[in-house]
């Protein structure tokens, strides 16, 4: 039987505030075990951009990323939110390491081709090194990953977080019993947004083509999905979609093939 | 007999100017066997801060380090800089990890004690943990560091570039004969600075006094040579101080207990 590993994905949201950052190190140091944790930085990669002067483009919630925009991601997301958090971490005792797909190789991507959008220096992923990841976790590491990787010529690219989440957990599911959580500020996929209580247990397949055919599944929430489906199809035992402050696996909606 | 190791430090100009960046990793790429890579940014960081409307203060070609400044140099070093080359030396078949001294906590620091000047976050560093080092290295694994570190308590520390690749160099001492090559944009220390055919092929302790004493050494080369002298004391076998395109181990000026 393989260990288990529990792999968090948090969203800016909760690592660019001071408050919901502290809060959730210390949930995320008491989780025992090997574990990895993957953040956004959306808005302080907005923020920043704005105040050099250079304009965000999104297009569906997605960060078009020209050559300016990727040196302020790689700021961002690399270095403030990441060495926020690694030695947030190392404060409590959980030996972080930060890391991009580049470092070590760890996430193969290409540029994605212009078809309709051009989105500029955002990757596509091609792969990702479990064994190197696997190898580092066994250490005791514990890795930090900012979503960008490198194209293999030089680039950096842009990666979607949630993605960069997906592709982590199926690279370590060969050496692992994966856990993905995805953290947001909602308490799951709820059934009404206006109501908290209204928190869809599990989604499976089946269900999922039906949420979606009733518009209650949408927008942002579909690449999510589709990636936690991803991730499952790819080896990870279990997908949880849940709010920050309930990492327990627990609570939250799961995903289910 | 102990492994060689070849560590390289190099200053903000080279690698923030793409041409000389370029040929520094097609070089820093050829070198056989273990190496580790520690680089400045200091012009970038001046550059962004400016940008983001953040004064930058040098005290004897030192930052001082605010709130604000950290966070800039969290971003540029540990994140624009340093992915750029982890990228860069991933295209040539290195594979490079990018590290600060907070990642894995492998160098242990705490702000500078307030006497004449607040440096604000500016870290000495209390010690390295050269085991974790040599683990990743023994993996295949090459270091690229960033001046910067942790004080355990959650803050980053901006940490001089030299001083950084002196205590990286003494912590893999006790595991590897260690090389550490300053690079810089002279041939090495010259007897005339207006003299590039002037460089003085080795210094030794009491020939660094006379020196000093003659006035031929001043200013910024006295911290980068106590630098050499401490990371000597500290185990290390060889350090040169040299030009960015001679890091071959023959060229320059030779530091000699």
């Amino acid at each position: 039987m393989k260990e288990k590993i529990t792999i968090i994905k948090v969203g800016g949201k909760i690592v660019e505030e001071n408050e919901t950052l502290m809060q959730l190190l210390d949930l995320f140091a008491a989780i025992e075990g090997p574990k990895v944790l993957i953040h956004g930085g959306g808005r302080s990669a907005t923020k920043i951009a704005a105040k050099l002067g250079i304009e965000s483009h999104m297009i569906d919630g997605r960060r078009v990323t020209d050559a300016e925009t990727l040196k302020v991601v790689t700021m961002v997301y690399g270095g403030l939110v990441n060495k926020s958090i690694v030695a947030g971490l190392q404060a409590r005792g959980v030996n972080a390491l930060g890391l991009t797909g580049a470092d070590c190789n760890i996430i193969r991507a290409h540029k994605r081709p212009v078809k309709d959008i051009d989105w500029g220096f955002v990757g596509d992923v091609d792969g990702a090194d479990g064994k190197m990841l696997a190898a580092l976790i066994a250490q005791g590491i514990v890795p930090i990953v900012a979503p960008l990787t490198h194209d293999g010529k030089g680039n950096m690219l842009n990666i979607n977080a949630d993605t960069m989440a997906a592709e982590t957990a199926k690279a370590l599911a060969p050496y692992y019993d994966v856990t993905l959580t995805y953290c947001f500020e909602f308490p799951g996929v709820m059934r009404n947004p206006e109501d908290e209580t209204s928190v869809i247990p599990q989604i499976t397949t089946e269900y999922y083509s039906q949420l979606k055919e009733e518009g209650i599944v949408s927008g942002g929430m579909i690449p999510k999905i589709d990636n936690a489906f991803g991730a499952l199809n790819g080896g990870v035992s279990k997908v949880i979609i849940t709010r920050a402050d309930a990492i327990d696996g627990t609570k939250g909606t799961h995903i289910i093939l």
